[in-house]
């Protein structure tokens, strides 16, 4: 039997799966981030056993998506310098001779939610992933927003809350989206782990109003049908409903809105989004 | 012989046009924006003269632009409080009973300019107009950017210039984009006409500041390969160079872009891309 490929491939771990036509994830395996030549020797070890239709990959960037373009596949100006200018699909294409698919890890991440999530039914949704870094993907009818190459929404200029001197941990930026609310910008603004401050502690609203912008300039530039905001970060249970509020101080009765509960939302795969997104895609890239 | 139809409204003048095949304006009109009796009369009378194949309109907003709506085709909560819930195709089919296009007058003036003008070979541009207000629209392969609604650029949270303390004059958001560079913003903060503002006055280090700043969460978001900027405060020869500089700033080397002087640009049709977009959403309504 003929499956499809996942490679989830993130800064800290690849995830990779086998699935089938209803993009079940029948196996997986978790390898660790190191070096390409290791990790990828493992991703390849795990698809050998398979036969594989395509494969879909979804990886941390930024990547040059651009198919006209002679780096087209590789990971390109990463800070994680052993993958800078690595040749992704062609690591992939040397053991496996199948169409592939190659997006960034949040692209893959909504295309999972589009596929059998919480934006199975709409036209139109926005994911941002709040962790390490905060990255951003937009799908309208079916179809990623891009352009000169892909979405960087995570380093938006966004006002700082006015009780917050943090100088902001983003080296080109500074107190940009990312260098605001990403996790490590919240653990160095209150020097203390994230899952250790409190609920009440003012920074989680500044957080929230950050999050908070960053779905509002979307409404404002796009008008989706749905955010989905996932990534470490929002495991903080509470978060979400502060930024419901803030998003509704900001809007002001301005733009009439679908229920601010049914807008912004969490992701509803339980981490398998990403995956399932990136089986969708070799799926998609099959047909 | 047959026509296509164009009709401009803006909050101050409606410009009709009759169009060729190639987009030519071949009669216009400029009619005052007053009520909706009185100027829509003026539009009729103008078109009547003419056998038209269809009609395309780029309306002030906020609009309707969704078909299964029930007040698709309408002006909707405008302050021009005359023009609420103006029915503004159904005026125009009582009288011409032709396809008729309806966006708003900034995703028209961009459709001119990707149509005949500075956008002409690209798949993607974002287009805003920096006036009495400040409104953007975006085209994506030959597609508008939206989803819920239109887009609504003009009112993006970004940052307040350090040496800026005008409390901003958006009634929704304060400071917002609109609240902090359009024409009624920049005369407030100066207290004089801004013909009559220094080019050396440091209002226009902050104008340039904030318009870079739309600029950059533009990029960010969408990634386009042109983004123009239009409208009376843009009539400032020197403004489009500060918007440069501030628009480098900001990036600090982190995206890998065009030069500067050919991605963030003005428009190229003196003021026809708006007629002209019209009659081109006119003649791909007939197709």
């Amino acid at each position: 039997m003929q499956y499809y490929g996942a490679i989830e491939a993130g800064g800290t771990k690849f995830v990779c799966a086998i699935g089938d036509e209803a993009l079940n994830v029948i196996e997986r395996v978790s390898i660790p981030t190191t070096y390409p030549e290791e990790t990828m020797t493992e991703v390849i070890n795990f698809f050998k056993n398979y036969e594989l239709k395509s494969i879909g990959i979804g990886s941390f960037g930024p990547i040059d998506i651009n198919k006209e373009s002679k780096t087209y596949g590789y990971i390109t100006s990463t800070p994680k310098t052993a993958w800078k200018d690595f040749d992704f699909i062609g690591s992939v294409k040397e053991y496996f001779d199948v169409p592939i698919a190659f997006t960034t890890d949040v692209n893959a991440s909504l295309y999972g939610e589009y596929q059998k999530g919480i934006a199975k039914n709409v036209d139109s949704a926005v994911y941002y992933t709040i962790g390490t870094g905060v990255g951003g993907g937009a799908m309208m009818n079916g179809r990623y927003i891009q352009g000169l190459s892909h979405p960087e929404m995570g380093h938006m200029s966004i006002k700082q809350h006015e009780d917050d001197d943090f100088e902001g941990n983003c080296p080109f930026h500074h107190t940009c989206l990312e260098g605001l609310a990403s996790g490590p910008a919240i653990e160095k603004r209150a020097g203390i782990k994230a899952k250790d401050i409190e609920e009440q502690d003012k920074t989680w609203d500044m957080v929230a109003y950050y999050i908070a912008q960053a779905a509002y300039n979307t409404t404002l530039m796009l008008s989706p049908e749905k955010i989905i905001f996932g990534g470490g970060v929002m495991h903080q249970d509470h978060l979400l409903d502060k930024i419901h509020k803030q998003f509704e101080i900001l809007n002001n009765g301005y733009l009439n809105l679908p229920p601010v509960e049914t807008y912004i939302v969490k992701p509803s795969l339980n981490d398998d989004q990403g995956v399932i997104g990136c089986l969708g895609l070799a799926q998609s890239e099959y047909k």
